[in-house]
């Protein structure tokens, strides 16, 4: 087994907590859609729309923002007042502008795998926002570089994996989601150690998790991943 | 003065037509408000509100999007109707699945310089769209790698010439706009050539090109470029 020289980290709710901003927004919009319609038939609205709208948007808040508003509109067959809709964009720039709070235990872990190992922050979303995140967390001095792909599948760590000239085995991806962290990691043959999180939006579930493969390891918390590491090679 | 070896392309309205697709938006919009402001009033408060937003939205389209609606809300004072903040959604997503169009010249210019130079792409934007317009565009093989930044200053050209190891005197730019493309590279003591295209968004707008500079040239278009290449290194 190759020795992981390189360790690949997932931003959102891996360094620090996003879903549970998202979790927020929703119950505000839906709130704010109660008077239309009931809250199962918003949410459910809202993931159609976007899932439709994923290939032209991409994933971040902008994109939830303009989905948000669409299906606002469509659920009220257009009654929505501009002031409402005014409210959802007041919410998607709360969203950007939240403060960045880091995950426990994720300050003391990249310190001390910076000492030892090249980190790179490997993250899909919006480029300017998690720019913006990544500069408030302090994190940044410990990361060789930050990779903000549009998709994060097999082809796209291939092509970041080349380009830093790091082999797949000798690689390792640590985050919370199996969809995007883990399984398209472990089909190049690198290491994958998954830290589920407790929220978790309905696109990046999966059916199961590789449990048996010799190279895949799932960690309660971040702080673990220094004895993982010894394990995964 | 030091041999160029790498060419850096701006992609909006360097290589592909951009900023016609804004105006062509631009213009439905004012139609869409005309019965509640006139167009100048209309323009204006959109660029305030696009100026105001861009910390927290950066650029492209999804952005544009955004503030358009805000601006819609306000100028109407919450008069606009739903079925027309529907209009500029879709008006976004048909400006997002755009058909590229090359500028003249492009694809002989770019396939050419590739046999002698390395190509890198240095675009800001969305990244969703900028890499659907760059696999649409054809032009992709002939390119080492496609940087999509959330500012073309000279700290962001910086770090991408280092992760390249390309020295910034060896390095020219090639772009529409002194503001992004040519200014922050000259500051880094690289190369630049200003090929203007007619229409251009106010925010890039300088106010005089850097005449007389040794290692700045302006071109009628992209045709010209392995000549000029012969003066500037």
């Amino acid at each position: 087994m190759a020795k992981i020289t390189t360790i690949g980290f997932d931003a959102d709710d891996t360094l620090w907590y996003n879903e549970i901003i998202f979790e927020r927004a929703h119950e505000r919009y839906r709130a704010l859609l109660a008077r239309h319609h009931e809250r199962a038939a918003v949410d459910r609205e809202l993931y159609a729309t976007e899932m439709r709208n994923l290939e032209l948007y991409g994933y971040g808040i902008k994109s939830f923002a303009l989905s948000a508003i669409e299906t606002a509109i469509h659920l009220t067959e257009g009654r929505i007042a501009a002031e409402e809709i005014q409210q959802i964009l007041a919410l998607a720039k709360e969203m950007l502008a939240h403060p960045v709070e880091l995950l426990p235990g994720v300050r003391e872990a990249v310190a001390a795998l910076a000492t030892t190992h090249t980190l790179l922050v490997i993250t899909k979303g919006d480029l300017r926002d998690q720019e913006r995140k990544m500069a408030a967390s302090g994190l940044a001095p410990h990361f060789r570089a930050v990779e903000i792909l549009s998709e994060k599948d097999s082809p796209a760590y291939e092509r970041v994996l080349r380009r830093h000239g790091v082999a797949p085995a000798e690689f390792l991806m640590v985050g919370n989601s199996l969809k995007s962290d883990i399984l398209p990691v472990l089909a190049l043959g690198g290491a994958g150690v998954h830290i589920p999180y407790e929220l978790m939006w309905q696109h990046e579930r999966v059916e199961s998790a590789p449990e048996g493969h010799a190279r895949f390891m799932s960690l309660p918390g971040i702080g673990e991943l220094s004895v993982a590491l010894n394990k995964l090679g």
